[in-house]
């Protein structure tokens, strides 16, 4: 899985000049796949390239893909990429290849096929027919569970099964969107006339997580091994899975989260490729001592040696205030994926143990990816103790849940010495009233 | 909503004599809305009626529809009725208006616009890009707690909250096909190592429920009015919500059921139109004594007076041995789509309440339907005392949970006085190993 090969190679440059700046989230290495319109034209596939995008579809036009990789361009017609996903991942690595060839500062400059980044708009990368968020960061699991359910802060069962649930896919959207505070029923006061309030959430939280695609699915009855899952990932993305607190505890017990999250779920809109990450993949979390090894059908050596994934993961917030006063967002948040209790690979395996059919393009949420330090809790829920320890912010604001008008940012980055750092690009959203 | 016309009067009968019989479900008075193939064809938009299916396309390509009914006939074009859905309810209204002139006895029959249903493969009327099911029937919520939740049997949200979670629709499929038993983990076991199982379920179970599908949806950000809800509801099937209770006992905390659901969601393919039902319409359950009044916005005084549904439900169960012994199918449950607490535009309202958008084509169940009575406990888990209490079948065999070969069909009707009863289909599944 974490075989590297020239298209990793840290000497490599593009013709491409932004994509050679340090820092870049898109250089000649990354080349995340997605879906773009330039100003007032049709969404269309996108490489992400620097600060440019890549019409992949003008390239196949102007016959700069062949084989595998042509057919690739040609399955991303339109404006989702789920036809694309549904091919052997040997085509989508195939088409990297030649990408990365195409726009290496060794062959001939094509500025015709990139459009300007900032002056398109990004559309969600598939046709997210489902979406699933699992609960895999275990200090999340330890820390929120403490506070919902203080009797039980990690459930009996976390350490067996990868527990998830069923996500509401109508409502994701691509890093950008606004996030309009939900109204929702919450629990009666203590003390009140016993029955529930309804009205705007005022415990609206985020919570950090990354997603993933699916790739070629199964059919229904059919379950992935867990040595093949971590193929079907087409690749990873930043998503916030945003939470209505007051919401959630009143509606959860007994079948789970419903409307304290089917308002919004914000990704960000580059698909970072498995290929991409292959530098990046390090060995499963560690169990602690006492913890149970895995049951056989989430077992696999190589998941195990090479199924994590290191990336840097990194909140910012910007409040309306601090916009007006022309001061930039601040960091609230650091954390790495590495917390995650269960691989990408182990989260596929269980969902399709049963028999349940994933498709191809359809997007699965880690969790919440908490860290074992405060401020590496990735909740405000955590982070505040529920409100009750507010975060203090350069200019004096403080925030114990999200207030409107606050932007929240996710940014990621891989390094590794001996490659170009990677980064995933924003994952955005602008809470409005 | 439930004002009767001309299209539900009991005297008027079909050119297709099978529609005529007592007992027949698809009368000139109810012709419900699916997707068939005839054999070897292509996927086609039809209407039941008697033991035939009308092809609506072949109908207008004939030019027997005429303005809003043409124009549905074309949007429903292809092999899912979604573009249909999204249209106002006043085009569907006249779709099926027109129909019952063009299947009327006093009109020249057609009958090269009729395929034979036996003949035709039925299909999910929609592709179904969300599924959600709720908990909403009162009796089955107590009875079920009880057994999975001692000390908590009816949660405390539940007279307030309509009770939901976001299921999984890669996994639905149309009556006829067979439904796999899961593989998954349970609870360890008392006394054992410690150690989680993982087989085949061993508590394998139906639930029986209703579905309905939803027509024009709702902008994110954007809620339903409860007094809105009830037209936004294009009709009515059957739900088979197939459980595996061990899997479900051991996965469910906190997050809600997960893979014990996942593995296949069955339905009856034909949608009973809201507007067929308009007889049968019935004021939504009158709470007991002491129950508190749904907070405001769930709360529509047309809905309080006609928002329920007189549904007779039954399921059959047939075995391998019956079925090779030359036996029938025999009556295991019946209930009635009154016992639900909450009204299906009461579900709408609150699953939009947030902001949470519906999109056309999405399928919602009600949650398993029992009733107060022992025969009406509308699953095996209930039925049998979580198993403790088997059930005798006439030729002898016990059923704790479903065996292998077990065949599970839901049936339904609606009767009224002065009116015809129509009927939904059969919901059927097979237990394979």
């Amino acid at each position: 899985m974490t075989a590297c090969d020239e298209t990793h190679d840290p000497r490599r440059r593009s013709w491409v000049a932004t994509a050679n700046r340090d820092g870049a989230d898109f250089p000649i290495q990354n080349l995340p796949f997605g879906v773009f319109s330039p100003a007032g034209r049709a969404p269309r596939f996108g490489i992400a390239i620097g600060d440019s995008i890549l019409d992949v579809g003008a390239a196949h036009a102007a016959g700069l893909l062949i084989g595998a990789a042509a057919e690739g361009a040609e399955a991303a017609q339109g404006g989702a990429l789920n036809a694309l996903f549904a091919l052997p991942a040997s085509v989508r690595t195939e088409l990297r290849r030649q990408v990365v060839a195409l726009l290496d500062a060794a062959a001939p400059p094509r500025p015709e096929l990139l459009h300007d980044g900032a002056a398109c708009r990004l559309h969600l990368p598939t046709e997210v027919r489902n979406y699933t968020d699992f609960f895999a960061g275990i200090h999340h699991a330890r820390a929120a569970g403490a506070l919902l359910a203080p009797d039980n802060p990690l459930p009996s069962n976390y350490k067996w099964v990868p527990i998830a649930y069923h996500g509401r896919a109508s409502s994701v959207r691509a890093s950008g969107s606004e996030v309009r505070r939900p109204q929702g029923q919450r629990a009666p006061r203590s003390g009140g006339d016993g029955r529930p309030g309804f009205g705007p959430s005022q415990l609206l939280d985020l919570e950090l997580e990354m997603g993933f695609y699916i790739g070629p699915g199964n059919d229904l009855g059919d379950p992935i091994p867990v040595a093949e899952a971590g193929e079907r990932i087409v690749g990873f993305c930043l998503l916030n899975d945003w939470s209505a607190r007051d919401i959630q505890r009143w509606e959860m017990v007994p079948l789970g989260p419903f409307l304290s999250k089917s308002f919004s779920t914000t990704v960000s809109p580059w698909v970072v490729t498995s290929d991409a990450l292959r530098p990046f993949r390090v060995p499963a979390m560690v169990r602690p001592e006492g913890d149970p090894a895995p049951l056989d059908h989430l077992l696999d050596g190589a998941d195990q040696e090479a199924g994590g994934l290191d990336v840097e993961l990194t909140v910012w917030l910007s409040t309306a205030r601090m916009r007006a006063e022309g001061q930039g967002p601040t960091v609230i948040i650091t954390s790495n994926a590495q917390y995650l209790y269960w691989t990408p690979a182990q989260m596929v395996a269980h969902h399709s143990s049963g028999g349940c059919n994933l498709l191809p393009g359809d997007l699965l949420g880690t969790g919440t990816i908490s860290g074992p330090t405060r401020a590496q809790l990735s909740s405000l829920l955590e982070l505040t103790m529920g409100g009750r320890e507010p975060v203090t912010l350069p200019n004096g604001e403080q925030r114990g849940f999200l207030a409107d008008g606050d932007e929240v940012t996710f940014t990621a980055r891989c390094r590794r010495d001996g490659f170009v750092p990677i980064g995933f690009g924003a994952c955005t959203g602008t809470i409005v009233p």
